[in-house]
Parts: C-alpha cells; sequence; structure tokens
C-alpha cells in the first residue's frame, strides 16, 4: 500500500506523497494514473516529498499530472510547508525545490506564508527577446494591449483589463503565451485593479491553461500592479479558486499568504 | 473519521460508505463536500451501503454530488456487489434499492454481472403522454428522428444515428428529454449500430448531461436496436468510460455485464 494525502489550496490540488524514508520512482503512467479523477485518485500536480542533505527540513518534487517535472508550485509550497509544521512543532520551514531554497511562516491552522523571493525585472530574466522596457511591453493582441512582465522564476505578463466580460482569455491567451517577445513562453495575466489594494486575477498558465489558481502569477501581479501606480505593496489577489494576500515587502521579497489545508489522508492498492 | 473507498465502473466513479453498523446521515452540504473533486474526494455519486432487514444482503442509497438522492445506477451496482462478494465470498449478491431487489453474480475480479429486471414497453410504463408505438415515436429534431422507447425503471428513448460527427447532442440533448411526450422527461440515447453485436452509444442523461457510462441507457439501447432487428440478443455496448455486455436473456430479463474496480482506500476527517 502507499499512503498519502489529499491537499489542497487556493482550489489548486495535490497527492502528496512521503519519500523520505522510503525512495519512490514513480514511472510516467503511475503519475498519470494516480493523477486521474476518475480512476485513480486525482490532483493536479503530484507533490513527492524527500529528505534534503543540505540543511532544509525536505525536498519538494512536484510532477504534472501529464507526468512532467515542474520547477516549482506557491500554492503546493504552503501545503507541504503545513505538513512539515505539524510534524515539528515549528513556525518556520525550509523547503527545497529545483528552482531554490523557499522559506515559509505557519501563521495559523491552514494558513501559510511563503518567502517567494524577489521579482527579476530585467529583460533579459524574465526572459524577453530583446532589451524592451518590461513596464511596458510592446505587446497587444484583440481588446488586450501594454502589458508589464517580470519573473518569479518563471515569466509572467500581466494585461491590466477593466472588465472580464466577453474578454475571450481561452483564444488570447494561448496566443500570447507563445508570442515571439517570450522566447520561452509567458504566464499570461489578466488582472482588474478594484482597489489599490485589491485585484481580481485570470490566469492563462503557460502549458496548463486557465487554472483557478497561480500563485507566482498573484506575486507577479502585485508587483506588476504596485510598478505601474495601480496598488499599494499589499493587495489581495483574488482568482477563481480563491484569495491569496501578497506582500511585495521592503527587502525587496515577495510573500505570498494563502490557505493549506488536508481534504484526507488515504491508501494506494501496493502496485507501485 | 470517516472510512470510505474510491470505486468505479466504465468511468462512472464513487466514494462507497459502509453504513451497516453505524448509521449515516449526511447532509447535503457533506454529500456537496465530498464529491467535490478538488476540495473532497471526488465522485459521480455517493453510495451508502446499509443493512436490509428483508433477506437482501444489504440495501443501497445513491446520492447524487448536489445531495440529491437517485433511484439506482447499474454501474454502482456493480461496485456494491463487488464488494460485498469480496466479504461473504459467495458468488451470488442481492441489493436492494429504493427501485426493487437487484441480483449480481460476480464472474471474477472486477468483473460482474447484474440482473436488471425486465424492460417495460407499453407506453404507459415509459411512460409516454399518450398511447403511441414506443417502437417508433413520432419526434424529430434536427439530425435525428424515429426513437424507439423503453422503460429500465427509468424512461429511455434511442436514436439510431450514422455518424457522431457534428452531432450536437448538448444542444438537441436537452430539448428532447424535456419534449412533451416524456411527461417525467426521458434519458436519450444516440446509437451507432457498429454491427449485430457491436453499439457505439451516447447518453444524454435526465438531469445529468452527457455521461461517461449509462448502465440503464445501455440496457434499453439493446432492447431497442433488438426489437428494430438490427443487433441479436446480446450486443458489446461501447461508452465514452468504456464497455458494457447487455444481454436480453431468454427470460426476458436483461443481464448488464461490466468492470467494477477500487481506486483506493481512505478517511475523511471526523467532521461528520
Amino acid at each position: 500500500m502507499l499512503p498519502f494525502l489529499k491537499m489542497h489550496g487556493a482550489g489548486n490540488d495535490f497527492v502528496v506523497l512521503d519519500a523520505r524514508v522510503a525512495k519512490l520512482a514513480l514511472a510516467p503512467e503511475a503519475v498519470r494514473h494516480i493523477a486521474d479523477r476518475r480512476r485513480g485518485v486525482g490532483c493536479d500536480q503530484l507533490v513527492i516529498i524527500e529528505s534534503d542533505d543540505a540543511g532544509a527540513d525536505a525536498f519538494m518534487r512536484i510532477l504534472n499530472s501529464d507526468g512532467s517535472e515542474s520547477g516549482a508550485c506557491g500554492n503546493a509550497t504552503r501545503c507541504v510547508a503545513a505538513l512539515l509544521a505539524e510534524e515539528s512543532g515549528a513556525q518556520w520551514v525550509k523547503i527545497r525545490t529545483v528552482a531554490g531554497l523557499l522559506v515559509a511562516e505557519i501563521l495559523g491552522p491552514g494558513l501559510v506564508e511563503v518567502d517567494m523571493g524577489p521579482p527579476h525585472l530585467e529583460w533579459g530574466d524574465v526572459p524577453l527577446s530583446g532589451p524592451y522596457d518590461t513596464l511596458h511591453l510592446p505587446l497587444s493582441l484583440g481588446p488586450v494591449s501594454d502589458p508589464a512582465a517580470c519573473s518569479m522564476g518563471n515569466p509572467h505578463a500581466t494585461f491590466f483589463i477593466d472588465d472580464f466580460t466577453h474578454l475571450p482569455i481561452e483564444t488570447i491567451g494561448p496566443m500570447l503565451e507563445k508570442n515571439r517577445i517570450f522566447p520561452e513562453r509567458a504566464n499570461i495575466g489578466f488582472a482588474r485593479i478594484d482597489s489599490t489594494s485589491r485585484v481580481r486575477l485570470r490566469v492563462w498558465e503557460r502549458g496548463a491553461g486557465l487554472t483557478l489558481a497561480c500563485g507566482s502569477g498573484a506575486c507577479a501581479t502585485l508587483v506588476n500592479a504596485h510598478r505601474r501606480g495601480l496598488t499599494g505593496r499589499m493587495a489581495v489577489v483574488e482568482m477563481d479558486g480563491g484569495e491569496l494576500l501578497i506582500t511585495w515587502a521592503e527587502n525587496g521579497h515577495v510573500l505570498m499568504r494563502g490557505p493549506a489545508e488536508t481534504a484526507f489522508a488515504g491508501e494506494l492498492p501496493g502496485i507501485f
């Protein structure tokens, strides 16, 4: 039997496996089976907790539902931090990922804040295909234009819009994602500024399409909105799956605060 | 903690709860939470196994994901039969439902045949709104016409078609379902006869829309196809979620043979 936890944060859901003692080597077919919502357990991503030999509390590996490996995931980081803190009783948790070390603070039951590090604002770091001003990209399509861009470990562009009604995200999202200005493609955010401390966001994710919540997208949106003078350094970002509180701290780091919850515990039959 | 099994048959998936010893009274909100694929466990229906005091092995209660109660479900019957047989070692299992007593035979690991009883072919039993010939209903819409109707405990109409390409099921399904010829509405099947022993079927289910598999719809389709001389008394009915082998036995009963599988076991936190 393979024990697992089913967790979720802001509508993004995970099957979490503990491979700290017994190593786990999951074939892509096994990952796809576990992620199958009818025949397996069902999840957006599989999260594997491994031991870390360089001082972090754990190493976190993230597998997409198609079996491929993902760099990082803010929503999964909150879930794993909540688990590790519950084990140790610690308030602070250090989690290593392929994208680097993340530090998380437990603020209360099911509420976690992750230090997502500083945004990267230089064109070469997003990356863009040339020396454009990341605050105003020369890009427009249909009803949207003039996005700002930054990297939160992955490339983001934010279009500021007045209204989501009739906005054809599923048509323009995939076209914008692959625009030649983004040599590694980009996550495309559509943000409506409701006040200087509240933003409504929908994100077309690179390779994943419209998702219920994108943690790094929420961070990038607050950074770009603040650089444009549209919000303060702190705002609630409301996505389809829930809300995240994003702070661009004075030390330059972006803090993402949001929910991390366990739905249930389970055991898969022993075929892995 | 509330232990459960996650099971599936032909792409139709269930959370199965055992309430034979400790009774379970689930509020509709609890049902909707358990059925939520991201924040709960996720399923098409919740199946509650209760004790039966009239001689069956168990009473099976079926709750839809919106919290409402369902009359019967062939796919769930196979799953519960497989579970009860695994417990008792018996080859035959009797399951009572609000729609009557069902008898199932275990044919092998994960393969179950359920006696769905006889079809009802009289217009008043389907029911239809008047004394129409159930073999040829005066009903047509867009590219489809001349369906046959019968009841397998719930009303079914079968349109025989040549091709699924460009068939706008999601447009015509809800209109046909509510046609005034069906006073209690109807499940609308679209069947392509591939040979006298093989049928490709898609079903617009009354109240549920397009589903991956409809057990009683597969039975009704074989009955109507045989009455029209299009198939023999036995055929494989292929649906989006999998295949069922349907037999209209010489004693008039319809037998449905198909898969019943356990995905995993789990425990929900103790808030119920």
